[in-house]
């Protein structure tokens, strides 16, 4: 029986999540993932092309996904570019309301995925039929059209350490860390930063989603917490100084979004909205993309 | 033989330092705070009142200092408020070119020295002799007036984890850490200026000073860097949350300088000065003493 694409009335919305969120217990950001995507009637599917182990993978999720009584959950198993270009695996995408790309490698995803039909049916999915779009850890940070691909800093940021990639581009002008306070990565979010400055840094923590809804506003969900690094007003020597040398960095503008946090940017008409602080304004405005900075 | 007070040419410095600075193979730090303080022949006096270890640490000082051609190295051995307030031990001060402080606590260093005549004479030496202070760990954090006393944090800021005391106010309106990137401490600093905004955080790391010279401009030293966090534009939830809750935190300005960096205020008639970035004059003006923030 063939059913046809789902349309709801969401704007779509992302959940990024930082790693090891919580699948076995109160599974706060899986729910909400789920609550996103229709609720126990929504079709989900788990896309485990990040992962070696893609099998193990699924059935996390799957357990994860039936445990919150979702009714119709599958593996989207993709091995190749030549499985991301077949019509029944673009065709579960295309019916799906909520889409979850598990952890791994972002590089190993993207290389399977990236410019491919089903790459292109994920997009109509978030921005046309308002499906939720989920992912974690390496799933996480494919999100980005500027992807964080690889590399590692010792203990502050460092030149040439790190290195983008092409990412799946649901998001723009930023970069996306996971396990980010866990694994103390802010001189690695630094150093991209520092390299390439209209790309705004997030850091987000493990068991810990930011939730972007689209042309509205952010959540940020779980236990721990969101940082955004913003160095659109920074000074740096980065452009002279050697590779893996420490780059001076003035005027780097950080954010830290606990979870329980929320951030809507005000509607037509909407007077009591809370004034927000400009840079923020301006965060929340490219990544829902009601305003992308240019 | 009583030798008369010294008087420099200099404007005074500080030297603080991240603590571990090296003692046994180059000694960078350490040469440049005997530079300061004029050279070998130069009076240093060693204060190890932070330390419950002082003879071991001044053994460790002594023969660093020695190995630098140090020829007037003496331990300021002070085991009470008793010991501060002696004519002898003043004395030793008050004829003192370079005043070392070593690690150990802070809040035992300033239980001992703090209001005493010996902690007054280090003021004077400072500011109207021209002398040099050396800190390095605790004698770090002792420097500032409002002094990071005890406390710390899990991976995240932290409301009510940190408390501060006061300290030897030799700079106002900071809060100094030490051993700041090996200990992942900024989550510490940052809950400090959550809750004290006009405190501007400096993070040193370790084998890493800050140099200041009164009313001149500040250099780094060392292997690592000195992090700045500015919280005065910031926007925070603090007051409304709970104790040992995440603060919100929005638009904190994060300053980084590695090591090499040296920053000068212009002169009168200085007109080929290299412009600064605002808030990085604010903090020059600040720890310098040229123009302290109110």
């Amino acid at each position: 029986m063939k059913t046809e694409p789902h349309q709801t009335a969401s704007h779509g919305h992302l959940v990024i999540i930082g790693g090891h969120e919580d699948r076995k217990h109160d599974k706060e950001i899986l729910t909400r993932f789920v609550e996103l995507s229709g609720g126990e009637n929504a079709r989900i599917v788990v896309i485990t092309a990040a992962s070696k182990i893609a099998d193990e993978m699924w059935d996390v999720y799957d357990r994860a996904f039936g445990e919150l009584g979702v009714r119709q959950c599958a593996h989207l198993s993709l091995a190749s570019r030549q499985d991301a270009n077949d019509e029944e695996k673009v065709r579960m995408v295309a019916e799906a309301d909520g889409i979850f790309m598990t952890g791994g490698d972002q590089k190993r995803l993207l290389a399977i995925i990236g410019g491919t039909t089903l790459d292109a049916e994920m997009h109509t999915a978030l921005k046309v039929r308002g499906a939720c779009i989920g992912g974690t850890s390496a799933g996480a940070s494919a999100m980005s059209g500027h992807m964080l691909a690889q590399g590692k800093t010792d203990l502050l940021p460092e030149k040439g350490a790190v290195s983008l990639g092409a990412g799946l581009g649901f998001v723009h002008k930023v970069v996306i860390d996971q396990h980010f306070s866990e694994r103390q990565r802010l001189a690695r979010l630094l150093s991209v930063v520092a390299q390439n400055p209209y790309l705004m840094g997030i850091g987000i923590d493990e068991d810990t989603a930011l939730v972007v809804e689209r042309g509205r506003g952010i959540e940020v969900l779980g236990e721990g917490s969101v940082t955004v690094v913003d160095g659109r007003t920074m000074n740096t020597n980065m452009a002279d100084i050697r590779e893996h040398a420490t780059p001076e960095l003035i005027d780097v503008r950080l954010h830290l979004l606990p979870a329980g946090s929320r951030y809507y940017l005000p509607e037509d008409g909407d007077t009591d909205a809370k004034p927000m602080p400009r840079s923020l304004q301006d965060f929340l405005e490219n990544v829902t993309k009601r305003n992308p900075i240019s």
